[in-house]
């Protein structure tokens, strides 16, 4: 914490607000400056709640140094985590040399859909598949999943086709559900900030795939994957999916610059998702290959045989046809940087 | 739904969508302008997914017309819903004549800080207390409040000097409890889309004060309060309490139009939490002042008497002395639009 | 400025970014605290670009500190600013006790339009008549004003109706026109940071009235100003008139708190217009008594008596029986926080 | 334009809306659906400002349907702009097959700094530089450009290294200059609702590079180039640089989504400026990278041999070698996509 001072505070001024400071059980570090003076704040193992310092008179502002995240932190742990899903058809990474890609559809509706999907993404090459049970919908009479029905069609999908789960959990009894049947237990976006749910996946025997906020700051973001990792599931992956802005075109803004960002202060592994990320199936392929691109360590894609007829999300779902190439892509790309495919 | 074709469309394009709108069950109107041709979409009871439409030769885009949201709107019910919360020292309501304040802690640290507050609440004439105890925190290792113990001291506040109790749950567990132990269930911002506790709080027997998201927008608003109604509690108050923007002078960006644009669509009452919305001690009477003045149908305060040492949000609280005026200038904005205080 | 160190960060690393601080002709003062370095840098009279630091091994990020503005500071000069402006009816000042309303039309378009809508204005009380003859817009075939036969008609309605009057110039050329005829020179919202013509304006002998950009920060809004003040001109009325969010129940989100923020900061008077600030017309009477109640040092109001007509903005334009109701508020509002009404 | 009525509007509603419509000089086309009655507005060549619609009984809101644009839509033309830039040493071309590069310094500072990048970047394959003579700067303190001075010193590269020149131009005085000193006249972010300088670059004979502004919509964006094609230069090449969000860990969000949009809509070429999306250095290349895998038709790229010391946006600079990699990168990624480097 720094608190910055007016350029004509007082020395008794600067003398008062280090002595709350030290009355706050911290130490003060006054630093003059040609035009002003700024005090360093240490000794506070938390964030300080200095209200009080910023109502001093002759202060101007206090402003945060300090990071709140440990586990996540590169401080704690250099190497990048690599996280990993075992799967009939072979082990998928995260975070290493392999960029990994989950597909599937948006919802579960029914087994054949889900069949057929599965089927063109496994011929695809694809290893990793999601659908959702549990949907959380903006609105209540919107289509909300087929619930436990849908988490067993998934557990089919792994037995015909190898594919392993990554499946959405919305509360603590649904994530009971999800740890026992899928591979992968997905965050959604809306509940980044639920902290109790997170807490719960912390407690989780599987890898947590945790996306980040439409409003979500990095920090924040970084946050949240603390509350996962303090109750002792170190298996994060993070998930770009586009923020919210005054733009219009897209139905988020996908911010790809979070990749670099986030895997210089984090060594946990961070894919993109280009579906929601744009809401828009003809910006799909782009953003998928610029994702790969920029470093991402994997994409989530959905794909619809048939997407004019999806209970949800059909707008940015694409078809199998575009989804081969888009793996094609992909690899050409991820060649360029080094890297390889799942 | 309207779905807009380009300039150069032809026939041939229009009369496609018109059968691929009829195909999904609905009927098209086509509107031929002069520059170009616009299809409205009728017979549609929920969303329609419209993918398939934006992808077909010769369409621009698809606007949304309809307003997903039933019992929230006035549409519905004309007249104001008018949510009344009795208390020891009386009846407090929102939605009616009358404005209603809330007025408390942040976080409940001991009995001895929260009874000193309450003292210096009741005697400024407030009647309703909120107070933490379920606190989410964006660390892990942040003060996460009392739990039911925090709970036992608020229900003490309502015993020893009349108050209402107003107090957040984060779960369904902490939701059990406070729908014991309080008379008004907050549901925080960063829960405004945990559909789960919507529904959980839909199904209380006490009044939902619910927080705009950080990022939502007027609708979505809308629509989380149509999850809790959905399920048969019509009892709801909105609350603002700041957007999300890159405004960076105060935490959040406190959208006071929301209040007028609120009232034009729904019947349900909103106030607005200046503390949360500013984040600054500095900014919460001029903006308190300014929510009245814009129609409020209520206001959301924290006072703390020694906020330099409180345990969190000490930087937003107000000294009991300032809430003295806070209060008197309320009544006297109020007055000016035929408004009085509860 | 301030470095931030990694916690891992060694002591060499440490010593190298303090040599790098000094070969760039600052001085670096190390702060070692529990968990990390800071360093702070002193000496440096403007901002420090400070690339290569951020690049170095063991660092984190840099921090700005010091405030880039000077004489729009309250460091410069901590009494208020009266920006004060003659007109045949009377002085109206801003930056007093006195708050000012400026009305009129968004548009100059016809000597009978402008007018009956002066007229009306001058019977509410008003003494300063707004109206665009130089027009701003969107698209190159929308109506971009009169020009000079617009500023002629404006100084007809200042002869007739005893009105000052405050209108747009949107490039050199119109800045001199309007210098000419008008009392009050308008920066646009669009203009903020055309940088020349800032320039412009700090050179001419007329107050300058100056709209904040739809994305500007406080920073960047005050520093505009400098720009102004530092050609020479010193009455410089700052507006606030929404800015862009992701919210769309306005056409901008209209920001009260940067207000009491600005009059923190600076000595330069600051009001707020409503009827850009939201684009609707419901919502300009509501947010008026809100900018009083702020605290603001004025209001911009368009009033049309015929908006149905109006070739630009008509759909945020009240008429003139709202805008003495909406006098009326104002002055009721002012007279609880101890001002008046000019 | 569609105006939306309440579900509970009476016939009688409908038929005065239908009337004010037909009297404003529209046709008014009823849309009857189930729940509610839309009703479309034809006949409108321009923006209906439809303030009068919204107030009236029964109305929730009017919806725009039409764009604005002509000239840049692919209404008009759907074949790709080619804009074509003779270089002593050979054409580069925007829009076409061919990716063009575009690098150099922010501020040409002096004769050895320029010749030193210059010669890097000519040696690397580059054919156009760029470096700024006019500088827009937030504050008046800073460095504020070179002048002529700075355009007689790129005049010299052009002649000795072959490097077509690309600068930027503030005002119409310095438009001029550039105009006859430059191959591409820039206008930047800041400027792009600068109506005249960009009704003044309509006028000139060299093309010209428009960057979007941190708060444009696609719109918006294309309105500004709308303006600079309706005075007659069809020379435009648009550039994204980044817009503003809450997200703080760039200096802006480089929004890439908006390629495929502006792809879609206009046939004007659209590049990317990764250097001023994101302002670190660290982040330029990973989103170069992903700029040319999203289909963007050129980059604009900051190179500093000695960014420590640049009196300007140091910290987004890349080093030469950084350069080199840049363009070999970028080579590849454009292979893939079937494209070319220019």
């Amino acid at each position: 914490m720094l608190v910055v001072m007016q350029s004509q505070a007082t020395e008794a001024q600067v003398r008062a607000v280090c002595e709350q400071i030290e009355s706050l059980g911290f130490r003060a570090h006054p630093i003059p400056g040609e035009g002003r003076t700024a005090i360093g704040i240490t000794g506070n193992s938390g964030t300080v709640d200095t209200g009080s310092l910023e109502s001093m008179p002759g202060v101007v502002e206090c402003i945060p140094v300090s990071k709140p995240y440990k586990l996540v932190s590169r401080d704690i742990k250099s190497d990048n985590t690599i996280v990993r899903i075992p799967t009939p058809c072979g082990e998928v990474t995260f975070g290493g040399k392999a960029i990994g890609i989950v597909a599937g559809t948006c919802a579960v509706e029914t087994r054949e859909q889900v069949f057929a999907i599965a089927e063109r993404i496994r011929t695809a090459g694809g290893r990793l598949f999601r659908g959702g049970a549990f949907k959380p919908r903006t609105s209540p009479y919107s289509f909300q999943g087929l619930g436990e029905e849908g988490l067993k069609i998934l557990a089919e999908v792994r037995e015909r086709f190898g594919l392993g789960i990554v499946t959405e959990a919305v509360d603590d009894d649904s994530l009971d559900l999800v740890e026992k049947y899928a591979d992968v237990i997905q965050l959604g976006a809306r509940n980044m900030q639920n902290f109790s749910l997170l807490k719960r996946a912390g407690r989780a025997r599987k890898p947590v795939l945790l996306k980040r906020g439409l409003a979500a700051t990095l920090d924040e973001f970084l946050m949240a994957a603390e509350y996962v990792m303090s109750e002792g599931n170190y298996q994060v992956i993070l998930c770009e999916r586009g923020i919210r802005t005054f733009a219009d075109h897209t139905r988020n803004t996908l911010d790809l610059s979070v990749i670099p960002a986030v895997q210089r202060l984090s060594h946990l592994p961070i894919i993109v998702d280009p579906s929601h990320g744009t809401g828009r199936r003809n910006k799909v392929l782009p953003l998928s290959r610029a994702a790969v691109a920029v470093g991402a360590d994997g994409l989530l894609i959905e794909v619809h045989h048939d997407p004019s007829h999806a209970l949800s999300d059909g707008p940015q779902s694409i078809l199998p046809d575009e989804f081969d190439r888009l793996v094609r892509e992909a690899r050409d790309i991820a060649a360029i940087i080094g890297r390889t495919l799942n």
